[in-house]
Order: structure tokens, then sequence, then C-alpha cells
């Protein structure tokens, strides 16, 4: 058993404790004669794991009393479709904030049931920045105002949340949840495909205001209500369990490990190593992202050529960094550095790169 | 370590064999450096797990060249929710026909957006059995005709696949899929949430006629149409992929005990050995569905009274038989079958319900 440094953009690495822990359970669960991903979601084994998961999440991410918190299958995409369904009048205005790849994916999946309004966008410069606040352009009677958090493709990431006013904002933080200490409070809802911080794929967390969920929204099943899927904690239908389980592995791993504060600070200075080794680089490295709006989770950057960025993560791959290849919309080399990465991956990562211009430069 | 037979409906019991072999791989998948759960959808490692998986179950189904397979996140529910707007026109007509509580459900998520109208239920007799075929009120300008070919609270399963002319059969085999040999081309589409018959929970499948995905249907986002989903091979967004490499080693599994034909004598066996502890019990055991409608997959019954039953339930926990309780809906008793429960589990379950009738009748 060899593990290498992961820097997929999701599904992502995990603690090497959380899949040692799912390894040691996978055949009998707690002494329960059988594995979770063969007990029912109702039964007291699953029940007490939901919960537990719930609990220590608030706990993490200091999630108010005021707030649900729904674990959904599926994806972000699967809500983003959901969003306009739950929370917006037919035809009622839809603010979207754009800032790369998946604020476009956003708005895709609305469009069909919204009134979409592009209230700002980056796209002009690449997506290399976020648009200034007093540049966007929002409505007072739009249901909500949506932003990307932090933008897996482009690189790019809010510091904080843009005041909108009245008007609630919905962010995707499927890329940047728990990777620093978050104002809850300042978001009408956020939410999260679990696959980069929060542990597994499959599972995909909603955090919002209850007040939103009393809005009527548009003729959907029950099982895309999201006021009846809080009503039923999550268990209107059999949820993805192993999935949850893992979650919950995950996010009491982050607490351990000392919280929000801790991951803030780590990857600061993870991403610190990896911005070094570009800047450093003499424009053997770029990155275009203006330094204000760098992500900490995703590094994009580019080598002076086709040839030399399949060198690098060829190389890279025998050294033991994987997945460093950038998305196909883009190109180039991408580095992910979520929670579960540890220090040692970026500095491995960096002494690579200064090797690998030493010896292609 | 120490496992117990698990009568559970879903979630429900897995090969032991295909637990061990994702307990091996937890840490590593094949030398790759990392665990499948870790790594990107898009990624050489995976797509082949997913294409191995499809091409298993189109083996294990015989499922011709015309029809599509998709893996979807979420449940049966999220399908039942997106059946009309995927094939329905607007207030187009679907017939449902309900022998059971699950036929009722997916009534529920489909009637925000389609006409639904009731062909035939057996509700009245406690849905005791199938409404005979000529009882149906079928609608020739139906979109599609809805049954569930097995109900795992109430017991009832159709015996093949009811005639339905040119108005499309659709069926939730949620719960039957793989148990028997099944003629593909009888139906329009089949589904099935995986947590029963095809492995893990999390994920689902739907087999669907190609030319039924030409249909127009309703406005509904792009993750939520089943011609886009088909057309990216299941992976518009991330898909499950853990669940999905679950699934695909439980099928491959079934495929090397012997497939279908196989489980289909070892399903008759197990069933006939719990229907013969009941009928043989001179009415200590109770089931009420008439004999050919009987399922061969969940077998609830009653015992003569709810102190009885709940000693039945806590001595047979107590014995190493899991999970008996019969659903909240019907009280009582309920024994799943699934192809992964051995004969030995059915056998000792007999040996139990004579011994605690010997002791308590």
């Amino acid at each position: 058993m060899s593990r290498a440094f992961n820097f997929s953009a999701g599904p992502a690495t995990l603690p090497e404790v959380v899949l040692r822990q799912a390894q040691e359970q996978m055949l009998e669960f707690d002494g329960a004669g059988a594995s979770i991903v063969e007990m029912s979601h109702r039964g007291p084994e699953f029940i007490a794991v939901a919960q537990q998961a719930e609990a220590d999440l608030r706990r993490l991410l200091s999630i108010p009393e005021d707030y649900a918190v729904l674990f959904t299958a599926g994806g972000a995409t699967a809500i983003q479709a959901l969003l306009p369904l739950n929370f917006a009048a037919p035809q009622q205005r839809v603010d979207y904030v754009l800032t790369g790849h998946w604020g476009k994916t956003a708005v895709k999946q609305a469009s069909p049931c919204a009134q979409v309004s592009i209230a700002a966008s980056s796209e002009d410069s690449g997506f290399t920045r976020i648009p200034p606040r007093d540049s966007w352009q929002l409505g007072a009677d739009a249901a909500y105002v949506h932003i990307t958090d932090n933008e897996t493709i482009h690189g790019v990431q809010f510091d904080g949340a843009p005041d909108t006013g009245k008007v609630p904002l919905f962010a995707d933080f499927s890329s940047s949840i728990a990777s620093a200490p978050l104002e809850v409070a300042k978001y009408g809802l956020i939410y999260a495909g679990a696959q980069k911080n929060l542990g597994p794929v499959g599972i995909s967390v909603v955090i919002v205001r209850r007040e939103l969920l009393e809005r009527s929204g548009q003729p959907r099943a029950e099982i895309f209500n999201y006021r009846a899927v809080a009503a039923r904690d999550s268990m209107l239908n059999t949820p993805p369990t192993w999935n949850w389980y893992l979650l919950g592995l995950t996010v009491r791993w982050m607490l351990e490990q000392g919280g929000v504060e801790h991951f803030a600070r780590l990857n600061a200075e993870k991403s610190a190593a990896v911005y070094a080794a570009i800047d450093g680089s003499g424009g053997f490295y770029r990155n275009d992202v203006v330094p204000a709006a760098r992500s900490k989770m995703n590094i994009p950057f580019f080598l002076p050529d086709d040839t030399l960025t399949a060198r690098f993560v060829s190389q890279a791959s025998q050294a033991g960094l994987l997945a460093l290849k950038g998305h196909q919309a883009v190109g180039g080399i991408r580095a992910s550095l979520y929670n579960a990465m540890p220090l040692a991956g970026a500095h491995a990562l960096a002494a690579f790169m200064a090797d690998f211009q030493q010896r292609n430069g």
C-alpha cells in the first residue's frame, strides 16, 4: 500500500485516518452484525450516525439554530436546479454573479425555471477577478443573489460575503466550505457537494435559513421540496447512508484537528507555498488571477507550452504527486489543496516545481 | 467480527466477498496511490470501473442494445419525480397501477407535473393481490403506464410484464431487479434503487428504450434531463463514484454466481422455506397475500399480538437474525430475501419461527 499526494479537484483526497476507520468497519459496524452500508436508515445505529454528523457539522461551521441543515443525494448541480423551484416564484427574477465556470453551470441549471439575470460577470477578464461589488446590477425584487464562493477551475475565490441588502445571498461553497471561518448568518443559503472538503462524493449539504423554507416556490415533487426534506430530517426517502457516514467521520476529523481556524491557517500556508513557487519562477509558471482573488483551494497555473505541461503532469505523477492536470476548459496545471491535503503535500509540489523548472526552464 | 443474517428491506445485506474487496481497496485502488473514492470521475481508473459495471449489468439482465442504461444519484423517489418531466407532455395523462405503498409514492411524486390517473388499485383488499389486467382502466393517450414490480411493504409481486399495448410500460424494479430473468423489451423503462439487489445505497439505475429519450417532456434543468444524462454517460456532473464501484462489484458477483437464472432458483427456494413456515404454523403466523401474488423478495407476516411480535423481533436479533421488524405502515414482521441473502439465512429463519412458535404458541 502506497498512498501518494493526490491533488484531484474532486472527488478528492481524504484523511487517511478516516479511510482506515471506514476500512475497519466495512464488514461490521460497531458490533452490529452488519456493515453500516447494509443497515436501515431508520434504525437506531444509522440515526445516531446521521445526527452526530449534523451536530458536528453545526459545531464545525458555527451554524446558527435558525438554519436548517439538509443532507441531499446527488451533487451541487442538482441543488442548482432546485434553487429556483424552492425559492423563486414562477418567472421571478434571480440574480447571478459569474466568476467562473461553475457560476455558469448554476445559471444553466436554474434557467428553465427562473428569470435569470446576470448581475455581474468577470468573463471578459477570463475569470481572473471578482467584479467589484459596486458594479453589480442587483434587482430589489430578485428572489436571491447567487455567487460561487470558490471557482475550482479558474481558481478565483471570494474573500467573505458581499452585502446584498434585503435580498438573500445564496452561495455555492462546494470547494471552500470548512476551509476557513464562515459567517453563516450573512447568507440565506449555502450549499456544497461533499467531495472536496467534507468527505466523500455522493452527498451534498444545504444550509438554509429556516424562514426561507416557507417560500411557496413552484410546483415540484415532494422529494424536491426542501421544506418537506427538512421536516423529515433529510430522510424523506433512503439517503446515501454510507456517504453520510463518511462525511461524519471527515467532519469529526476536522474538529479534532482544530476546526476551521486550524484549516484557515493550514490552507493559507499551503497555498502560499505554491503561489510562491509560481511567482518566484520568473514567468516559467504563470497564474493570471489578481492576487486579492486568488483561491486558497485550487491553484491553476500554466507552463510555457503543452509539451512541458504534459511532461510536468507525467513526471509529477511518477514522483507521487497525482492528478495535477488542469481542467479541460482551461488546460494547464491545477493543484487542489483541500483540507485533507497535508502541508507536506504542498511543499513537495513546490519543490517539484522548482526542480522541474531547473531541468526544463 | 461477527456477521449476522440481515433481513433488512434496504439498505440490505451485501455479499461478504464484495465487502471484503471494498475493504481491501479502501486505502488504495489497484496500485493507483489513492482510494477509488478519492479519484476523479473523469480519470481512466474510474471510467474503466463505470464502463465495466454497465457492461456487466447489460450482460446480467440481457439488456438490448436499443436501451440506454443510466446511473443516477439519489434513489427511486427522485426518479419517480422525473418520469413525467422527461416522458409526459404538460398536462398529459399518465396511468398508475397501485399494488402497495410504493405505487402510491410514485403517484405522489408524479402528481405535481402530470395528470395522474389511477388505472387500477388493490387498496380495497389491503394490497393483498394484483388487480386483474382486464380491470385496468388504461388511456390510449397516456404517456406511460406505471407499475411497481414488487412492493416491499405489502409483499406483493407481479409475475412478468402485463401487456399495455402501444403505451409503454414503466416499472419500479427497486426490490426485484436481477432476482429472476426479466424481458427488458416488454418495458419502456425500468428503474431501481440499488440498495436491495444491486448493491449499495446512494445510486440508482434507469434502463430506458432510447427512442423514449427523444420525447420533449417538460421544462427541466439539464441535470434532470435523461436525454442529456444519457448523452454524457451519466457523468453530466460528478456521479456517486464509490457507490457505482460497489454496484459494479455486486453485479460481477451475481454473474459469477450464475446470473439471474441462479438467483431465480435460489430466491424461489428461500421464499418457499419461509412461506412454508408461515403456512404450516396453523395460523400462528399469517400472510394475507393471495398465493399467486406473493413476493419472493419481501415476506411480511403477522403474529397473534403485538407483544409476541416485539418478542419475536428481539429474540430473533439475539439469535443473529437481524432487522425483521415490519414497516411501520403495516406492522408485524418482514423478512427480506434479496439476492445476497444465502439459503442458510432463510432456513435459519424458518427454524427460528418453528422454535419460537413452540415456545410461545
